[in-house]
């Protein structure tokens, strides 16, 4: 009788089991790369399973609190198992999570130096025998520390790494690693393609939207640690109260994750929302406001992190507007700042329509002021002259500033990617950008080495991206949209880490494991960005988007309120040839470049294809390293562009049964507008650059299906109905 | 040792089930009323599961297809089991699906005269005697019809009803039930508190977004057939091809679950889009132009259902910018249509900023209209003259248009109900709206019976709601706002439920059937519609909103562009009283209301209470029937809404533990910003009105905690911070 009881809830048993453990169970892409997803590769989850027993930690603050949810969260989900959680060794094979206070364990290994060395934020994993049983621990300095170890170890387990014999010491390299949200008060998202702004301002205080926490546990999962909430074009009522107050509960959620809380703040507050008669950064009146602001703030929200500011840019507001410079700006904050050991981030992206050459223009502005700035303000830079182009030379200030913290700000929302309709793997910018050369004190003197203090030696360092999150389920649109996210993140904590490895690790978080799967899906990131760059932009072409909302093509454009904005402006094609000539002949720009980069751009011949019309004015029948003519090597590249996009598609293809059917038709989707989309822009492109070079398209190319009037026309239909 | 696996794996089992059923688990709320989670009382389980042994249908069409996969969805959901679907009855006890052309059993039953009788879209469940066997049976003569039977049944399931000989007829008593999406192609949405648009345009038509079937599926599930996609301030580009398109899309996924889709028409379309030189209705090449529009369209949307027209109401455009009439501009896209069995719904909001009283106003305009609309023309009405307000009495072209179909139009989005901040229950307020009597063919000639047609024998007859649905993962973003897209379903089918059975249903469907929570929960949305005209508006007053957002009170707007935006103009308080005079002394109103209604509403003693400053202007000692003077009352409700609201707070406080923790958290800080927001009106209003009563709070009342002037300011500094 037993048995047969036994037996029948076995049977139930089963079921149950059957339904739990579907393996394309739909995705919709909330969970991110914290899927923590049974093991599916037995020998590995049984290794995990025999030398983890326990875990031993003590909860007694918020972030261990938070440790050991996710802790237990990822090991039972991993290994499919409920691992216990203790305050001390039993006798099991532990995992042991801790700082010197709060774990006797911990204290009692030698372990002093090496916690020194890895910082505040820094964490040790390692394999340790004690008392006869191997045992891991993650040991940090901080709370915090012991969190980012806790996340990287699930990191370990979910990209299924050889534990035996660990021994990792992790550090961030860069202080301040901060995503910029362009998000309005009404929750609008300027360049945000993922709907909403995430922050719900019309409920807070009152009420907690769970993905606040969701939010804060993603970012710490990748060693983020700041987070402006508000757009850098901003609104001053972000800094009353009311708003402070709602800003103060996010904080407060946030804190134990790490993440510290800064405001965009809009220069002309004293007198927008103060009373003040004017925001002078000299009157007196202005400063003592911004002394009481900042006091006001850091009662509410004690670890503020401090402002970021877009003055006398795009027409915001800013000290220019009395006379004053950037410095003298930015300094009266900073200096409201500095007794709470806040910072200002001042973005240096700044352009006058007058100028002949914007690419000239933020060295021209900053390196003047080099030195002036307090020591609590941080310039930030973006990682090219003009704007977040799909390949860019790296910004001339990076290793132009001895004197003045210099940070990085990468764009995570695709504004010139294709929103998000279009698979764009960034990494590859990001790093192209990090790792590029300044030579400012000699080979080796890479932006990353700028950036990260060690070139100038600077009291602050951090990077910025501007965000891609919002509202939608799976918080970026794109599916693919989440793995910039991540890359920012992972590159943010260590620069040294290549694109690929990046990606690898965030298919095999985000998908699966299966070979089949992550080589395509790997092969289809890494070419993203380039063809995005061919179908687009390529050669060192820039800016031919349409004005406002820089989604399809328009190179013809060419009268608008400001010369920079138009098209023509970049390209500068005409009978003879194409692209702008930033050499001494033209606006010399190359010369904010330290030789030998200097000397490399200034030569035609020495220049990189890619940034080829970046820097030169280049005749049609200019013959390029294949052979082939400018124009043809032209016309090659945007077919090319397209060819990429058809063999992304292929790829996919190939995985299709191999992830969920939810997530796999989504992207098939997404690449059928994106195809759609690279044509538009290779015909618009071709044929417009034909009414100058006078030149056929060569043989064995598709002809454009339309003319250039009709892709003209295009740029009101067609936008209307992409985003 | 046999014993020992089967034990061993039963503690499993026992670990398993009991992650798997907890019952408090969270719960976003996007699953609405259709969760199908496990009946848990036994009892009631145990009865259902020895009724239905299988599921008998063919699914040989999309709609089947569906059916099934509801049925089966549902049915393991609720009874925990898995129950087999067959082409054929077994010897179980069966429930049989199915239309006499697609289902043996249907057709040899004697169904043939009921199943006329329920018409095309409804259905009969009973139960029958089969070869000695007890099966269930759905029938209908569609589909469709099949469809919502099948939604019927689940919701008997869902609600614990009996089945035992049942005998269900069921059949929609308005033939277009339909919603209104005030939303914009840019994706936000006029007047929606939920986030963006639902409708993804620019991923669409490539992009099948999940979230689409499951909207269709929701709106079948209450019987709601049909959805205009695109707000009445339409954006002419809805016309072009390329929305067609993929509106096309959206239909096609819409088609199954008995959904039809409409477009809001702009009128100016011919000219804005369609380069003709004007849009004058008379114009031929105008008539061709929506001849072929409308030819288009069904090229694309085979069952397209018709246009819905905003025109010379607030801006847009309309016939009598050519001076010709609403019925000459409407019956030119009626005659387009006609062919196609299209229809058109003209919308009757229309006022002029220069009238004395904007009550009159739709009357006055569309009553001599009557008889000059086309068939296929519905008008569309407001349940009161002005525009949503809480409460309004029933709009007086109800009952005065015999020659016109005339359909309702309620607001399901809580424009004048604190957005989706407030708790609102509308069931009260949609059914005080329908059963309103007209006397227009003597006592008993409700607008219900207007609206379905029986009063007047309408060809077409119509209900539609202003949606409250946006990408909010929970949908309406209260957690209560899912309850008024229900009811107003519910009501669309069958306008003599009542608000508390329907409310009811949504409790049991939605959160449990426990009684310590029902009791409490129902009597929260029972009494929170009167809560808000409390607070707001009560004995009659109406429009006291800030101007641009409603959300907050600015009873003393007095100075803008148009009168009949002000609030001055609704109120007309001064010295003497209070209220607007519509009676014979005033605009005389009241004339558009059949006697007796008309004699109620003139004499000030037989006016109800509630619609009192409506149609009197009011001394401020006038003694109520309460024994306090109008002052004392008007105070006293004010203090009472506030009271109300609170109450709510304690009996939502009773419910903690009784449902998952998520929904708890989110509506108790609701009610939180409720609270504020109702102690917010209520001392704007009282102390506003105190100026021209010039008489004091009553003893007993807790005075309010800041100055008039306090809460003028608020009016800009609250209101950026609550929306």
């Amino acid at each position: 009788m037993i048995l047969k009881i036994y037996r029948y809830l076995l049977v139930l048993l089963l079921l149950v089991a059957g339904l739990g453990v579907q393996h394309l169970e739909a995705d919709d892409g909330y969970r991110l790369w914290l899927r923590y997803d049974q093991i599916s590769n037995e020998e590995v989850r049984e290794q995990y399973r025999s030398s983890i027993g326990e875990v031993v930690l003590n909860d007694n603050s918020d972030t261990f609190a938070l440790i050991k949810e996710e802790i237990t969260k990822g090991l039972s989900g991993l290994l499919g198992k409920d691992i216990p959680v203790n305050s001390q060794v039993t006798d099991n094979p532990s995992l042991i999570i801790g700082t010197p206070s709060n774990s006797n364990v911990i204290s009692s290994l030698d372990l002093t130096e090496k916690l020194k060395s890895v910082g505040n934020e820094g964490f040790l994993i390692e394999q340790h025998e004690i008392d006869g049983e191997n045992h891991f621990i993650i040991a940090s300095s901080t709370d915090i520390g012991a969190l980012y170890g806790t996340f990287h170890f699930l990191r370990l387990l979910q990209t299924h790494k050889d534990l035996q014999d660990i021994a990792i010491e992790s550090a961030p390299k860069i202080q301040h690693r901060v995503l910029n949200h362009w998000d309005n008060l009404d929750r609008t998202v300027e360049r945000g393609y993922a709907g909403l702004s995430l922050w719900e301002w019309k409920t807070l205080p009152n009420y907690e939207d769970p993905r606040y926490k969701d939010y804060a546990r993603a970012n710490a999962s990748i060693g983020i640690n700041g987070t402006v909430l508000n757009n850098v074009n901003a609104n001053p009522n972000m800094l009353t109260e009311q708003y402070i107050k709602k800003a103060a509960k996010l904080a407060d959620i946030f804190r134990p994750y790490g993440i510290t809380v800064y405001f965009s703040a809009n220069f002309f507050a004293p007198s927008r929302i103060g009373g003040l008669e004017n925001s002078d950064p000299l009157n007196p009146k202005v400063q003592q406001w911004w002394k009481d602001k900042v006091d006001q703030i850091y009662k509410h929200i004690p670890d503020f992190g401090g402002f970021l500011v877009k003055a006398n840019s795009e027409g915001q507001p800013g000290p220019q507007d009395y006379g004053r410079s950037h410095a003298e700006g930015a300094n009266v904050l900073a200096e409201a700042l500095a007794p709470h050991d806040g910072i200002v981030m001042w973005r240096a992206f700044v352009y006058s329509p007058e100028q002949e050459d914007r690419f000239r223009e933020g060295y021209d502005e900053f390196v003047p002021l080099d030195g002036e700035f307090a020591d609590n303000v941080i310039l930030q830079v973006k990682n090219g002259p003009i704007d977040f182009q799909p390949r860019e030379p790296f910004h001339p200030l990076f290793g132009a500033l001895p004197e003045t913290n210099t940070m990085m700000e990468l764009q995570i929302t695709q504004e010139y990617f294709g929103f998000s309709n279009h698979l764009a793997y960034l990494g590859p910018l990001y790093t192209e950008a990090i790792n590029a050369d300044t030579y400012a004190k000699g080979e080796g003197s890479t932006v990353a080495k700028v950036i990260d203090g060690e070139v100038f030696n600077y009291e602050h360092t951090g990077i910025a991206g501007v965000a891609n999150t919002g509202t939608n389920r799976n918080w970026t649109g794109h599916p693919f949209g989440q793995s910039n996210w991540y890359a920012f993140g992972r590159l943010a904590w260590d620069h040294t880490l290549t694109a690929e490895e990046i990606a690898d690790n965030w298919i095999r978080m985000t998908f699966s494991h299966e070979q089949d799967l992550m080589e395509p899906v790997k092969e289809i990131m890494m070419m993203s960005r380039e063809a995005g760059v061919r179908y687009r932009n390529p050669l060192g072409l820039t800016h031919l988007y349409a004005q406002g909302h820089h989604y399809g093509p328009a190179p013809w454009t060419s009268e608008l309120s400001r010369p920079d904005w138009t098209a023509v402006y970049y390209h500068k094609a005409d009978e003879e040839g194409i692209g702008f000539d930033r050499t001494e002949t033209g606006s010399n720009a190359i010369e904010q470049y330290h030789p030998p980069v200097k000397e490399k751009f200034d030569e035609l011949e020495d220049t990189p294809e890619e940034y080829l019309l970046w820097f030169h004015h280049v005749s049609w029948d200019h013959e390029m390293s294949t052979g082939r003519t400018l124009w043809e090597e032209l016309v090659h590249r945007y077919y090319q562009g397209v060819e990429d996009v058809r063999e992304m598609q292929r790829k996919w293809a190939s995985v299709e049964g191999l992830i969920d059917q939810e997530r796999y038709d989504h992207v098939e989707s997404l690449l059928e507008i994106q195809e759609e989309d690279a044509i538009w822009w290779r015909n618009a492109c071709v044929l417009y650059f034909q009414t100058h070079s006078g030149k056929p398209i060569p043989e064995g190319y598709e002809k454009p299906e339309h003319s250039l009037e009709y892709y003209k026309e295009l740029e009101e239909t067609h936008h209307i109905a992409r985003f």
